[in-house]
């Protein structure tokens, strides 16, 4: 019960922040369309006599234009506009962390809300993607209680669980995803893959970012599998990096206490090792 | 001596990718804006005759050429290279998980060592920043020790370490560090704090970026207080989120439990409450 309470409850956070920032977002990206269509024309209508200096400051509008979102095509459509489904998107961004950037809050009001609505978000995505650690982390318990059943020793059963663990992890998350992405959103393979790894590790450039692809009519079949993708590869992710970390400090350990810490580790430090994470 | 070792070592592996960024990255850059820099000769030369046709493919590849970190100034100058202190500010961003994006890989080469260079490098950078946490909390716990011996019950001193949790780092890494910025980047207060937010919390949209005004030369003293305050600003709000996310966890089990596990609560759960987050 717990669990779908913390769902639904995190769900209600996200809808009712993409609802704000609708509301406070639209009509400052409304008005910066206009100013730069009026720009335009006026360009084209006087572009016999423009002068460098003029063509300047019209590239420097159009600069800011793009990074508010706005890329001009022939009808003059905002390419990437508050919509609800894109406040959405939004949300889940900043709330992960990723903050692709591809769209951010211009108006004081939508980057003071943004602000104390991350500070409060973030520590709830990280109760949520707890609880989706667990239900990674219980399958591979699983796994290992199969294996100790088999009467395999300790060290070989950590040695099978890292690996069931990677191999299954590294498929789902960044190997398959690609395949998808290069159907939809018309990239190569290795586009789709640098684009699945810097968005699971939260860096998100924003460089390549899916559902904005103007030719593509999104399914929602499509939405929900890219939000699962999300809640499952951030969370394996960040459990990797923390296995990657425990094991370079383990490393680290080894070398500079090579000869005094030797019969320490005998004693202590061998079952804790490897999970769980996030303790 | 550890940890002389460990940073160090996180240096190198900064400066490493630094120039390997730096090596595959600049040739594309430079293409991509002697390609533009043409394009706007020859709409300088024709715009005569030019169609609206060929303004938009102009206009979109204008788009093309600011995502990839070209701003067209009078002198063709590009605004965001891949020098040295900017592939390290990128290299600083990726690993930090920040990721403002402003400057990303294009290349495939560069995009395929981005990933196995975040790979290794996040890991490397949580470590470090448990270090810096350690250097953080130990302050901490002298301030309770010191309330201890003053004879002030438990709760209290609880609540009093957590306000000067609070009021130090919010001060010394929120509230003040816009101040600079206001001086440095010429924004406003707002802006330098949401940009203080939105960094420290690695979301990272990139819609402001430090270092990059072309009109101001950034000394060594700024460059460097920028990467302390980074450092011990990301893990200031890290241990900040996890006091959030423990504090609301904390809550929802009262709140589903609320006669159910009185007893339980009473016995245990009492003196881990707080400190050490990153167990
Ligand atoms: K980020
Ligand atoms: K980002």
């Amino acid at each position: 019960v717990s669990r779908y309470v913390l769902l639904i409850g995190f769900m209600s956070y996200c809808l009712m922040g993409a609802k704000v920032f609708q509301t406070l977002e639209t009509d400052i990206q409304e008005k910066l369309k206009n100013s730069f269509l009026d720009a335009e024309t006026a360009l084209m209508k006087n572009y016999v006599n423009i002068t460098p200096e003029e063509l300047e400051i019209f590239l420097q509008m159009l600069a800011l234009s793009i990074k508010h979102g706005i890329i001009p095509v022939r009808t003059g459509v905002v390419y990437f506009s508050w919509s609800f489904r894109n406040s959405f998107s939004f949300v889940a961004s900043t709330l992960s962390t990723i903050g692709y950037g591809s769209i951010a809050p211009r108006t004081p009001m939508g980057q003071i809300f943004c602000v104390f609505y991350a500070l409060l978000g973030i520590p709830l995505t990280i109760i949520f993607l707890k609880a989706v650690s667990n239900a990674i982390l219980r399958p591979l318990s699983g796994f290992e209680k199969y294996l100790q059943n088999m009467g395999m020793e300790e060290r070989r059963i950590r040695i099978y669980t890292i690996l069931f663990f990677l191999v299954t992890g590294l498929s789902l998350f960044i190997l398959l995803p690609p395949l998808l992405f290069m159907h939809t959103e018309g990239w190569t393979y290795r586009e789709g893959l640098y684009f699945a790894f810097i968005s699971l590790s939260t860096i998100g450039f924003g460089d390549y970012v899916i559902g904005i692809n103007p030719s593509q009519n999104y399914s929602h079949i499509y939405m929900a599998i890219i939000m699962l993708w999300c809640a499952f590869g951030l969370t394996w992710i960040a459990l990797l990096f923390d296995l990657f970390a425990k094991t370079l400090e383990k490393t680290k350990t080894k070398l500079t206490c090579h000869k005094l810490c030797q019969t320490e580790r005998k004693s202590s430090g061998k079952s804790s090792y490897i999970w769980p994470f996030f303790a």
